[in-house]
């Protein structure tokens, strides 16, 4: 589509520097042509920061990890964090674990943020979005279910909001969608002619 | 994944009366194995009407042209509508239309509200929800570029959000993406054990 696409980029090599199949499906929804490269960072932060800014951090660790790009070259990184009373839940380890950060989700609202890094050869721009997330009470029985049958524990927070137990069990969001999915794509499109 | 699925449904059989792809993902990822009927009623409605409340008129009419079930099923009929400012847009008929009608979108609030009827041989169900959803400011050439590519001519409001330009376009919704999508997906699971 990026012939026909409204933004040229026709000159460009986009590079998404990310192994999550959504992100790479929002970007291909939305019209772009791009490349995976994985990059892999410790996923530390300093402990001072706020939960709120921490995505943000990542993404743009994640991109100064690449420090030389060629001039036609565009980077989009990007960091998605689940913070549930200003803590931040990470990916859960086992399914106990799992058990216990949906449990922590059931019945209350939590802020999903995504920060996103998007840099060339002399310019970096970082942002992030947030979306306010509902669950509805869930049932331990539900719970189970979900993670016997979608063992969730490469995502942030031990759910996805396309999965079963979003659909089923999120009454209500307020913000993007895709921003809980992985990328903030409006904001992505909105931010990227400025390094054209 | 109805055999292991947290509702018994195996005795039943789900009819979903609906030629829309997207009702048919949003029912086949939420878990549901059903069948399709098609149903085709003349979407009127009475004139005095509130626009608020037509999604929910419709889908029981639709509810209403299959009068006789089996004991074992289930009937799901739904519908839903785009109300700008108390007014129904309905399906563009050309470009023409469809332009006007994503253009009178463009920068506002509008409310995506589908009704949906639930039904076995003895009992009805009727519910609707409402999502609001927020369009930036959209250019001409992003509405062009958009009727062009995708022909909206089947999508009520002359979009669909998980489109290119609901990507792009959307900076903020509140309520049920799903909603939008067209099934409340949450309340249908929620209301669906009153007819068990």
């Amino acid at each position: 589509m990026s012939d026909n696409f409204i933004m040229n980029l026709s000159k460009y090599k986009l590079i998404l520097a990310s192994k999550s199949p959504r992100r790479q499906m929002i970007l291909t929804e939305a019209g772009f042509d791009f490349e995976v490269k994985v990059i892999d960072i410790e996923e530390s932060y300093p402990e001072v920061m706020h939960a709120s800014d921490v995505a943000q951090y990542l993404a743009e660790k994640k991109a100064k990890q690449v420090p030389f790009l060629k001039p036609n070259e565009i980077l989009i990184t990007a960091d998605t964090t689940v913070v549930l009373n200003e803590t931040i839940l990470g990916k859960p380890e086992d399914k106990e674990d799992a058990f216990k950060m949906i449990s922590s989700l059931s019945g209350k609202m939590h802020s999903v943020i995504t920060g996103v890094c998007i840099k060339n050869d002399h310019r970096v721009i970082s942002f992030d979005d947030t979306t306010f997330v509902y669950f509805k009470r869930l049932t331990n029985k539900e719970i189970d279910y979900y993670i016997d049958n979608f063992e969730p524990y490469d995502k942030a927070g031990g759910y996805g909001i396309q999965d079963w137990i979003g659909m089923i069990g999120i009454n209500n969001i307020e913000g993007s969608f895709f921003n809980v999915m992985g990328l903030p794509i409006h904001k992505i499109y909105a931010e990227l002619p400025a390094l054209l």
